[in-house]
């Protein structure tokens, strides 16, 4: 698919090691054409729960491992994949880590490093596109703007927050936590009629997103919206004020409105 | 190179309108496959300055068009840039705008956007390797780690600062506020010997990185180390204290040491 001499020379030569590579947000074709070359060249590949099927399509040659710690499928601890990988790589020439988003944006990879360094092991690291990325591509929106917001704040829960003017934040894995963000934002200053965004299976074909504000989203309460289990990013900022009225309404499983209607909430 | 029945279901159709796609850090396979799949098919490419020119080799079949405002080489107005964007929409069927990293973080993106909008052209947004990401990959330490740091605050100049206890910063276009970004946060409550890493053309052949505290570079003052005007990242936080030991040191160009030396800084 790619030839080799398509390589520029500042490219790492793929002859043998551990290569972590960041899948990007889910589709198919949202990594890069490094990690997908690579992919086409390894022995062994493991993979994430989160990695979609599609994306295996670039390695048929492999022996494929799934890896994962969501919904007990394949509750392997990550000692057990740190174990693994240094294993495999005493094995085989090129081996895979495939890891949904970027590995080293809270993709918990630095357990993976520490393991390949004490075992002496080669590994590089291919980035990937992380969700917040592809989330503001989905909605057309860039989460900072001039005379809006300067700063983009990337976080999980639990993190100590403060209030930042003129600041977007985006959450990683905040779905189990969406009322409690909410509250802590309003309790740290920010406005309750602050816009937030929130996004499901980005850039899949299960991909939904929400609009509301921080004040919504504190009397969210219908635990089967997101039931399913699959991940959640949310976006919180003024940047996002002309985005949620394009989009449907958090409450519209109630309201059955389809455009944004805080107050009807 | 990529064929057209590889591409999943969920990609969007390559039709008609204009794709402003994120072309990565600048290494020629750091774009997404999506990205070099619609560089392949388009029909004429406007490219930043920042684009590496063995990205090109993606489009042997467009018309190329540099656009950019670095050095005044070709120095099109963000205006002029917007009208020749609409022009070519109603012109060619498949236009490209290449950005540096990724088209909505600090892409300036939005101007043109708003450009397409009102001009009622479709236009789709395609994520790009955004540098913070590259630069992590290629230093192997991710800007978030437990226990150490949860958040990761990306940013530009000017901006308002607050001291945020266990917080990963990262600066975009530093390069020319060195010092004054190292001012800042100390001024703010930041540790003097917060370790700070400083890397330049990230992914590329003459990618150069250099580790040292904050009172290093506050009192940083060799003019001539970036004189190139190449971008330059700034990472900041406890997250780098190894890291910085097996970069050189900032002043490495005074005390020809290759090793972080902070004292004899």
């Amino acid at each position: 698919m790619f030839k080799k001499n398509n390589f520029p020379q500042h490219s790492p030569e793929i002859t043998h090691g551990v290569y972590l590579i960041g899948a990007g947000p889910g589709a198919y074709d949202l990594i890069t054409v490094r990690g997908a070359t690579i992919l086409s060249k390894a022995d062994i590949v493991f993979f994430d729960a989160l990695v979609d099927e599609k994306m295996l399509s670039w390695c048929p040659q492999a022996k494929l491992v799934p890896v994962g710690k969501r919904c007990g499928k394949f509750s392997n601890s990550q000692l057990f994949i740190n174990r693994q990988l240094v294993v495999a790589a005493n094995k085989y020439p090129v081996v895979v880590r495939l890891k949904g988003g970027d590995p080293l944006i809270f993709g918990r990879a630095s357990e993976e490093i520490e393991a390949l360094k004490n075992a002496d092991i080669h590994f590089e690291i291919i980035p990937g596109i992380t969700t917040a990325l592809a989330a503001s591509a989905q909605l057309k929106q860039a989460p900072t703007a001039r005379n809006i917001s300067r700063t983009l704040r990337i976080t999980t829960l639990p993190t100590k927050l403060n209030y930042v003017d003129q600041e977007t934040l985006i959450y990683y894995m905040g779905r189990d936590e969406l009322t409690q963000i909410a509250d802590d934002l309003i309790q740290k200053g920010y406005a309750p009629s602050t816009p937030v965004c929130l996004m499901e299976s980005v850039s899949l074909p299960e991909e939904r997103s929400f609009g509301c504000t921080l004040q919504d989203l504190m009397a969210f309460q219908d635990e089967t919206l997101f039931a399913n289990q699959k991940p959640v990013i949310v976006l919180v900022g003024d940047v996002y004020k002309e985005t949620i009225k394009h989009l449907p309404a958090l409450c519209e499983v109630y309201s059955d409105q389809n455009q944004y209607q805080p107050i009807a909430c």
